[in-house]
Parts: C-alpha cells; sequence; structure tokens
C-alpha cells in the first residue's frame, strides 16, 4: 500500500483489442503494467489481465453471466475513488474504449473529478477481425466505404441506420448485433440484398474464434447450425466473397475456421 | 547473407498505426523486429523503421515528394522476389493495412506465389486519432453510427458515398479527403449542414500533430489560415462538439493542437 500523501491519481481509459494479448498497443501493454487498479470488462481476457503486475487490484465491472451491466455511474465513481486511493486506474475496455464503449462518458467523469486522463486507441474488432481473416473492408472495384453500427441500442430496437445502410454500397459491420440477426438479415432482405455474402466473427482472434460465411438469406439458419453466440460481428458486403473460404462455405454451407 | 538453401520465404502485411510507435501492436512490433526486408510507405515515420533490426533490407515503395506513387504491380513484385532471396519480407503500411491500404491485392500477390501470408492489423487513423483527441465517433443520445469513407477514388472524383452520408446521422470520417476539402463540405452545404460541427487531425499521433475545429461553413477557410495539408483525415458530425476546445474554437475560429 502506497502511503496516501504520495498518491498521484491518474486514469487512463485503454482499448485492448479483440482479444489477442498480441494485438495489445505497446502503449496499452505499458498502461496495464504501471497500474495500481484496474477496472475490466468481459471482453477484457485472462491473458491481457495476466500482464499486470503484482499487487494490482482488478475490479470487474462488465455484465455478469446473466446479469446486469454495473451501471456506468457506478463505474465512473469506482474509477475517480480508486485514483484518489490508490494512484493509476486502468479503465481497460474490449477492442477501441471509444467505440461504443461509453470511453467518453468516464473522460468526462475523471475530467469533473479533477482527475488527469488519458486515452489509449486499441484495434477495434469492427475493422482488426476483418483484416484477421483477410477480407478487406473495401475493394477496388467492388466499393469506396465501410459503415460501423451497433445492433443493440439504448431503446433495445434494432438502429434506424441499420434501415438506411442496407440500401447503401457501403460495407456493413455490425458490433454487438448477434441476437437481433434475424432482424438485421430482415432489412437486407427488404433492401433486395439477399444473395450479398455476409460474414460472422465470434470471438475473433481468440483461440475459441469461430466464423460462419454465407449470404443475407442463408446466414441465419447457418449461425443457428453453428450454434453461434455472443460476443461477435457481422459484416454484410460483397467484399466478404473475397475470404478465401467462401466459395467452399457457400457449397457446404458452413465452416468452421479459416486455416 | 544466408544461405540461400535455409530461406523459408514469408510475407506480413503488417499495420503501423497512426504514427507514435507507441500505437504499434505488440505483434506489428515482433514482425518488424523478425523482418529480413521491410518495403514501407511514405505514412510509416522513421521512429517506427528505427525498431527493426541491424542488417534489415529497407525498400520505400510511397509516393516521392511530387512524384508518382510506385505501382502496384511492382510492389507485389518486389515483396514477392525477396521474400525468395531474403525470407522475411514486411509490407510496413501506415494505420491498418487493410483500410484503403490495397492490402488484399498483396496477399492475393503472396498466395499466387505460394509464398506463406498473415495479416497484423493496426490501429486505424479512421478510429485512434479521434479517441486521442478524446472525441467519440458514437455517442449516446447523439448518434449510433460512423461511416468511414475515402475521399480520393479510383477515378480521382469525389465518392457517391460522401453525397448520401451527407445526408446520414451517421459521424463521417473521411481518409485521404484533405484534397477534397471544398468539394467535400459543399456536398455537406446541399444537405443543409452548415453547422455540423468539424475537425481535421493532420499528422495525427505525431509530434508534428495539427489540428482545426470548425464547422462544416467554416472549415474551409480555417484550414487554410491553419496551412492544413496531407496526412490528414476529416471527422463531421455532432460529436465533435464534444472535443474540450470546440466551443473555444468556434469562438477563436482556429486551435493549434488540443492540449
Amino acid at each position: 500500500m502506497k502511503n496516501i500523501i504520495n498518491i498521484q491519481p491518474k486514469i487512463s481509459i485503454v482499448g485492448a483489442g479483440p482479444g489477442d494479448p498480441e494485438l495489445l498497443t505497446i502503449k496499452a501493454l505499458k498502461a496495464i503494467e504501471s497500474a495500481d487498479v484496474i477496472l475490466y470488462d468481459a471482453l477484457v481476457t485472462e491473458d491481457i489481465l495476466a500482464l499486470a503486475s503484482p499487487g494490482v487490484k482488478f475490479l470487474f465491472v462488465g455484465k455478469r453471466a446473466g446479469g446486469r451491466y454495473t451501471r456506468q455511474e457506478k463505474i465512473n465513481l469506482l474509477m475517480v475513488q480508486h485514483a484518489f486511493s490508490h494512484g493509476h486506474v486502468v479503465r481497460l475496455k474490449g477492442g477501441d474504449p471509444f467505440i461504443f464503449g461509453r470511453g467518453h462518458e468516464e473522460v468526462v467523469a475523471a475530467r469533473e473529478a479533477e482527475i488527469p486522463v488519458n486515452v489509449v486507441p486499441g484495434v477495434s474488432s469492427s475493422i482488426g477481425l476483418s483484416a484477421l481473416q483477410q477480407v478487406p473492408l473495401t475493394r477496388r472495384g467492388i466499393n469506396e466505404s465501410f459503415w460501423v453500427l451497433t445492433g443493440t441500442t439504448r431503446t433495445g430496437n434494432l438502429s434506424n441506420d441499420v434501415l438506411i445502410a442496407a440500401r447503401s454500397t457501403a460495407t456493413v459491420v455490425i458490433l454487438m448485433g448477434i441476437r437481433k440477426l434475424k432482424q438485421i438479415t430482415d432489412a437486407f432482405k427488404a433492401a433486395g440484398q439477399l444473395n450479398t455474402p455476409v460474414m460472422i466473427v465470434q470471438n475473433g482472434s481468440r483461440p475459441e474464434e469461430k466464423i460462419v460465411l454465407g449470404t443475407v438469406a442463408t446466414i441465419v439458419k447457418q449461425a443457428k447450425l453453428e450454434n453461434i453466440g455472443t460476443p461477435g460481428i457481422i459484416i454484410i458486403g460483397e467484399v466478404v466473397s473475397l475470404h478465401p473460404q467462401f466459395a467452399l462455405s457457400i457449397g457446404v454451407n458452413q465452416l468452421k475456421k479459416a486455416s
């Protein structure tokens, strides 16, 4: 325990990337190694937590299995209190901390408590997981943009943006959308995109990674057959056909994992 | 020089992140350290190249000042030839190698030459630079998605996607668009978005970083006053107003760098 007189409160909002510890940035690793307290989510893997220094205090603030999320106000309070009592608090979040992660609300809480705060970007699943599958989100001659959405909105309804995105030429990347897969594919069907390729990556970059390749018309059935669950991302667009095993998967209608 | 008999050809397509060497992933650092040859772009900083092992062969394949890009076919050929003659070739690209980077074309070239190839994702400027500025690309109560586009298309014209994006509620992130700033803001003006906040980040995460905060109506003039050039990204959306210095910048119409 440090002498309370010498404590310098500091908060780092840090992205842990998609799961593989080697996809941490050097800056994120340094923050983890210098942390006195780590507040982490369900998406942060044990391999990453194992990189912390001995004596660090871990606080889990994610969703318990079958339970509720820790309220954001509670997380903010724990973060600020521990910065004053312990020193360097690392708020460790899956992917990039500012992509659908409420990281900004945590920055504001730190500022309001007049605690120095910095943000360490991370490899976002929205971009990194398709690169690992060797699928580019855009490709010359196919399309020129990608659109990243969340499947889970404040109200619990499907975001209206999904309906608009289904009518665009952008590759559509949906985070936290696995539980709304049917509604999402319905929006793409309504836009006449039945044959557009779809890829789902569950637990991307982790040992238990699982992928499914299909089309808007087939993916719901395939995901069910493969027992796909959370966490996962959904990528919808012609570029998915560039996956080395896409042609094969359309034949056999299922695929475990890219080699 | 290795004995040619012992050479194991291998190609890694690696993202170098936005510029700060600490924003490299651990996996990217390991690839750089184990490279026999590094083919790099103009966006890769000297600080990052300095991390390579002694004796590595460096080949610059980016755009020379005032000159032309190295043709993609030429890059593919250099990559394959050096894998056979030297062993591990690292193709090092700014940001994430699969975001508007033609990384996929390089993967295909490696596959065609039957050389093992892997992709190492990087922190993309499209996501990481706004996080460093403590600006979230989405925020509860403001919007629910972001759309990433390139300002530079194959034909040299402004992508039609920019016109559609200007009418969406998505935060719009445009890479390689600095030279088309006027055309881009014209598209947003035509969509009635005169007062929508805009942030430009030039040389993001590097010592020479420069940012400008304004609105669709004011940003062209401000960028000119601040002498903004490439490389830079443009972020357009209400979320930009969350930048700690936004209110101030609207008053003074210019801002050097976030503190």
